[in-house]
């Protein structure tokens, strides 16, 4: 059986970690401050799917005192990848590989430096949950995966082997996960941006939740100038995405449970937002490409210039 | 010796009419609420060129009481600009001239549809006043007017004759008004939008000032980048505006006196904010001469949204 490290028990990692754990798998969790309360509390996970607890986990403070393993879920706020580098040799062996199930655009990247070509997994994660409590977590909508092997800024890197993908998706899928496998990350990742930067971005600058901004006649029709823009930048990278995924997109949100999205909720919690995975490093490789996004840029300065200034409040 | 009639007494309206005031014109103001008060403590501007208090004005609560005036001064937000069909018959006569002293592209239209073709002037006024109270307004800076012939929404309305603008030009210079002629007010307009746009919209959307927009490294490149496609939109509607003119605009702004935009003092208070007439005119303006601003349009949106959703919020 594999051993899986997690590397970040939040709302992400605690939720995809705590099912692995409850359907047997060998795991260990890099969890922090909630360590003591987890010890004897165990790891608590409400879902719409049905509530539990695991009450016995390999949980650890210090990233030092964890075991070696075959698999790494990376699953810290990629604003943290600043971390990596210390974090991941301590449960690396030669033959490790990562998943790295972070939101945005070569999110990989940080990851693949230090575990190396060709030994990279994305995962592209629609999920709704939040962290409630030490070692708890609430599973609010969705789950499912789609797991692809990370080829590199350039796309020359080699591909972690299919065995290797399928023997993570069986483990998922052993543990109630929905997964699938895709050959095309980059596609996916440019898809679920299409979403992200309009409702991510503009539900921070414009301090609304996502179905005012399906509601207000102005905002939406921005929301969808600003998918139409991001499907625009991924064609210019070479990701081919059928004008109707827009509509599909739109859709589906006018359908959604009113929610508020993850960079709200880190902005109102005074946590640092993903600027750079989710809009950073999209505009970086359009512009790699040749194309100019200039909603995205807008809203991505719109959104330094608010954290920045959050910054300068807090400190004052 | 002319006669002015001023409709709207506002920051603008109460500063430049009462310096006419002063000089000795044949000067007659829409007052509204503010009427009781002035005759009895007659109009104050306090102002960095010296205070001054016009004892006795004639001021009119109600349009139907005052005189046919020869130059109208349409001084009101153009947000207010469907009052004017109802307003100004009653100061004009068969030889009546408007001057539209308002902010924004194409503001003089309304004016120009009822006013008649040929018998409009519009003025791009550079002024910091602020209305204190009633009757009382207070000038921080600045004052000059650019005044040229409005041509109509396809440039092709005949000019007010040159002796008629020089005629205004001439009262307003003995009122101690800094004022010049220009043949091409278009010009004026859309410098001046080059700094409202940015300024005016990202002071609302980011709730920030001038000098914090320009002290952060991002909305300080937004601000400018959102200049250059202003500048690039007045190019494509054959507005020759030199490139030079965005760094000048960029360094004056630097050397500024830190304010707030009107615009900013608008949402701030609950007023209607002017969107149409310095974001929505602009763009229908390059869009129907090929251009898409895509920033510009960004930024409407979201001032769309945020007027709309804060209406919403005082009904509740």
């Amino acid at each position: 059986m594999s051993a899986y490290a997690v590397i970040g028990t939040g709302a992400l990692g605690g939720y995809y970690g705590g099912l692995l754990a409850r359907s047997g798998h060998d795991i260990h969790f890099l969890m922090r401050s909630d360590v003591e309360h987890v010890r004897i509390h165990g790891l608590r996970v409400d879902s719409k799917n049905g509530d539990f607890v695991v009450p016995s986990v390999h949980a650890y403070k210090r990233v030092e005192e964890m075991p070696k393993c075959d698999f790494i879920i990376v699953a810290l706020k990629s604003t943290q990848n600043n971390l990596l580098k210390e974090l991941l040799p301590h449960v690396m062996h030669d033959q490790s590989y990562a998943v790295v199930l972070q939101n945005g655009l070569h999110v990989e990247a940080s990851t693949e430096s230090i575990v190396g070509k060709g030994r990279v997994m994305g995962g592209c994660c629609f999920l709704c949950s939040n962290k409630v409590g030490p070692g708890h977590i609430r599973h609010l909508d969705y789950g499912t995966i789609l797991l692809g092997p990370y080829r590199g800024m350039d796309g020359k890197s080699p591909a972690v082997p299919r065995t290797v993908v399928e023997s993570v998706i069986r483990d998922f899928s052993a543990a109630s996960i929905t997964i699938e496998g895709t050959d095309s990350l980059q596609m996916a990742r440019w898809k679920k941006l299409m979403w992200n930067i309009p409702f991510n971005g503009l539900s921070v600058v414009l301090n609304a939740s996502t179905d005012q901004i399906m509601q207000t006649p102005a905002s939406r029709r921005l929301a969808e100038a600003t998918m139409r823009e991001v499907r625009e930048a991924a064609m210019a990278c070479d990701e081919s995405i059928p004008e109707s995924h827009v509509e599909m997109l739109m859709d589906h949100t006018d359908k959604m449970v009113p929610y508020d999205s993850s960079m709200r909720l880190d902005y109102l919690a005074g946590r640092p937002m993903e600027i750079q995975a989710i809009f950073g490093n999209p505009l970086a490789a359009a512009k790699q490409a040749g194309f100019s996004a200039k909603i995205v840029q807008t809203i991505h300065d719109q959104l330094l210039f608010l954290q920045e200034t959050r910054k300068a409040t807090s400190y004052a």
